[in-house]
């Protein structure tokens, strides 16, 4: 038995203004390619196909391209569960058709009582839901996501066959796992983060959100990263997909590259080495944060650095770096949405925020994540 | 062998404001239950499913839903085609996995050329599209909408199995149709009629666009009519399906009725008559425009109206109507739109229109309505 597993593509994913649906086309079409290759019995794919909850004409297009061709030329079954930047709407339209050709799109709490199963191995579908979705499933009161997950679980369990291989496919932060810039909060204001503790019983785990592949390090639970790097933290992690196979004596697993049409760097150093050329990169056309010193006299730098690297997204003058982000920038990063919006209102204001304004924000960020 | 001819549903159409989606909800449970008691070999729906190219969640469900218990649950083989009304991408999603269970989402030129078998019909499907995108499939110069039916027909003509009985789906106005308020130009600037004499070859033709179900007077060439009245001159109009049956000895129509939630009215009479109940109507919640006398005096009328008659949509003061509407309203509806702009720049500007200026708004109305 052979899974593959991949997650977070984010297909339609922008980056200051640059959209990466060339650079999400061609590696798309290399895991097509390797799929051919590779001939496996089942393809997970762990949440955030699209960015989001509107994905564009073009966007949809290349997702149901490279579905039709994995699923109906090539007859692989496919699982999917949506994530957080997906609409589940959108998502599941046409679901009950595509189940006839072995298309799994999963978007409801119901379906992790429904495992699909494969041979030897079942796989339990956890979608990404919001905490009130839980405890209007569940019908109980549910306080975290962390909560949330454990419940599902312990309901889950009776119903597990030992004589296979349980594996959940699911779409959340597991403790430990280091996040970057480019996920975005699952849910405001509640812990997010599971403990593994709870996930006991599956076999193996696998896992979408986090966009970096190794992020943790256990031997049965896995994030398949993302498809790109799509955030100049993640500059230099590998991106691919995940291999699990299932022998007589066990599991084995093997993460495989993807070489991605173009990179993200970040480069440090004077402008004037950098508008000379005078700097390492793997290409004139990479994804480029420019972290620059020397650069007060120049009148238009993003212009002219434009010129040269077509693909500079993200310009920085050191000195400005220097003097704000020992301090200021790792404490925000750390804030919940509600605690930042309402520092700054009372920077602003010398006031607090009201109760009705904090519910009528916390709503706002609620619709918006959802997709409404 | 026994068809169902709908089409135009515009799921999602609003008028004045209002969304008509419980009522479409309504009436297309009639069509659901009429079918189980129909029981026919295939559904026709001719075009604009959609009264959008952006349909919203709600709008998506109820054809999903529809198409769904129509299709999966009662088995029953659907042909459509998009309208100038649907996007073809957002309509044709998923396309290839519906063809599975006889769901054939037809939305290509291409496809006119490859016809759908069932039993002794042959289905030819003729998606509506542009003068250029036909210009550009053809291969040849194509100056109007008549003139790329016409060759599309005559292409198809040596393929025609005549001992099928031959079907053309499309989405245009035939010659001598009468115009609604409710259907939507389908080219700008284009001489848009198509004449029977081109769509001779085929046994019947089933056409979506024109919202009356009786616009034409032939036994073989038929609109559906819309599935709710959409626009005040719509009044009376009735609204169903078509059933079509072929027999050894030839064809057979009949048009069956849906019963609506509430029916558009409208209502001549003083300001005074309507506040005091005094007129006929059938029901208090009917969707009225108001064509009222003696009101110069009220400060308010359409909130009070509305309060008695919380669905009405329309309110006219008689007076203004009798001043403008026997020379003006007449004389705009048979102007094309360019013609109605450049009149009221020129009535504004004493200038007209530059070429560029012409050309920048025709292109915004082609992308309008092709939903881009």
């Amino acid at each position: 038995m052979k899974m593959i597993h991949t997650a977070d593509w984010h297909l339609g994913k922008r980056l200051n203004g640059h959209s990466f649906l060339e650079d999400q086309r061609h590696v798309l079409k290399q895991f097509v390619d390797a799929m051919e290759e590779e001939q496996p019995d089942v393809i997970v794919i762990a949440g955030d196909i699209y960015d989001t909850a509107h994905p564009n004409k073009s966007v949809v297009t290349l997702f149901e391209e490279t579905i039709q061709q994995l699923n109906l030329k090539m007859h692989i079954p496919i699982v999917m569960i949506n994530g957080n930047h997906d609409s589940k709407e959108r998502l599941s339209y046409g679901a009950s058709w595509f189940n006839n050709s072995q298309l799994f799109i999963r978007t409801t709490l119901a379906s992790f009582f429904e495992p699909i199963l494969f041979e030897d191995v079942a796989l339990y579908t956890l979608p990404f839901f919001t905490v009130s979705e839980a405890r209007e499933y569940l019908e109980e009161q549910v306080e975290s996501y962390e909560e949330a997950v454990k419940k599902f679980v312990q309901r889950v369990q009776s119903q597990l066959d030992v004589t296979k291989k349980n594996v959940l496919v699911g779409h959340f932060t597991l403790n430990g796992a280091p996040k970057s810039d480019s996920e975005r909060d699952l849910t405001i204001g509640t812990i997010e983060a599971v403990s593994p503790k709870y996930l006991e019983g599956f076999d193996s785990v696998l896992l979408g959100h986090i966009h970096h592949p190794f992020a943790l390090d256990y031997d049965h639970i896995f994030y398949s990263g993302s498809l790109l790097q799509y955030s100049f933290s993640e500059v230099n992690q590998a991106k691919g997909y995940r291999v699990i196979e299932w022998h007589a004596d066990g599991m084995q697993q093997t993460f495989k590259r993807f070489v991605p049409q173009y990179e993200l760097e970040v480069v440090e150093g004077t402008y004037e080495d950098v508008v000379n050329g005078r700097f390492e990169r793997k290409s004139d056309n990479s994804y480029f944060h420019f972290k620059l010193r020397e650069m007060h006299h120049v009148t238009e730098p993003m212009q002219k650095l434009k010129q040269l690297y077509p693909n500079t997204l993200a310009l920085t003058p050191e000195v400005f770096v220097a003097s704000v982000s020992t301090e200021q920038t790792p404490h925000i990063k750390q804030l919940q949405p509600m605690t930042i919006i309402n520092q700054f209102y009372e920077m602003h204001t010398d006031t607090s925020l009201s109760d009705i304004q904090q519910a009528y924000l916390e709503t706002l960020m609620t619709e918006q994540r959802e997709g409404n």
